[in-house]
């Protein structure tokens, strides 16, 4: 990124313009978070409960939902996943007994996927070391303030990553 | 994540607390941009230039520094990434012509990483179109009060991601 600024005045094909100063410095920042966090987080989970985050939150997902099922659409977009995607890890997550899927009663050519009861375990035994980590790394060195401007200035970038709010994190 | 509150009274080994509802609603914005994300930038280089972000930032990262060298251990704290994953993109980068790997003349245990002049004129092409992404799904939605607060933010993340500075993004 940086470099734009070098290279943008003998550049062809020209953006709209470059980043300011102010904007790269947080933009590197940005970036440097969104590198190094999910690291973090999968290491924790994998180490702790052999779960990589995007395993983990699936599960803990369905553990929220009416009867611990939704459809794997629905799925899929609250965990932020394609279908091709989600479909691989529910492979996974069957295989070890977390996760089952089956057609949808009230519509045969959709499918259900449902936590298991050793599925629910497994995210209430997994949630607390997975929370410390989110608070000690992400939630702990931040005010209130901080808070609250985070959910702002995220709920404007999922505005343009997510229009649609497919993903549905954006309103919730 | 969400879940947290459930499961929270009746688990084991709790951690010191959970989140509130406003840390939730953040931190679920936030791992939604941290998931999606990535996913943006890279389709826009591969599509356009055939590189990943990584190898782009690898890219970007070289061509702003002093006769366009680096030690690869100091292009690894750069790109926020371990120097095995950077050796592996280096040979990437290196098979493409865009890169050159040399001991080190003052200390020959040490190996530098040079970019070409394919490599240069690399990262001249490719800018444009990478900061217009950056431009549309970052910068431009956020005020210059939102990239002010952001970068406070990201900066004191990253004093626990990376507590010891190593990636140098906290302090540029």
């Amino acid at each position: 990124m940086a470099e734009a600024r070098e290279t943008g005045a003998e550049s062809g094909g020209a953006p709209p313009r470059w980043l300011t100063s102010d904007e790269l410095r947080a933009w590197q920042k940005f970036i440097a978070v969104v590198e190094l966090l999910p690291g973090v987080l999968d290491s924790q989970l994998q180490h702790d409960s052999e779960l990589t985050h995007f395993e983990y939150y699936t599960l803990a997902i369905l553990s929220e939902a009416p009867d611990r099922t939704l459809r794997m659409t629905a799925l899929a977009a609250r965990t932020n996943s394609t279908l091709p995607r989600l479909s691989h890890v529910a492979s996974r997550l069957e295989k070890r007994g977390y996760l089952e899927r089956r057609p949808c009663a009230e519509d045969r050519r959709a499918t259900n996927a449902s936590l298991t009861a050793e599925g629910w375990q497994k995210v209430r035994t997994t949630a607390p070391g997975h929370v410390a980590t989110v608070l000690a790394h992400v939630i702990t060195p931040l005010s209130p303030e901080d808070i609250s401007d985070l959910d702002r200035i995220m709920g404007r970038m999922l505005g343009r990553l997510d229009p649609e709010n497919t993903f549905r994190a954006s309103n919730e």
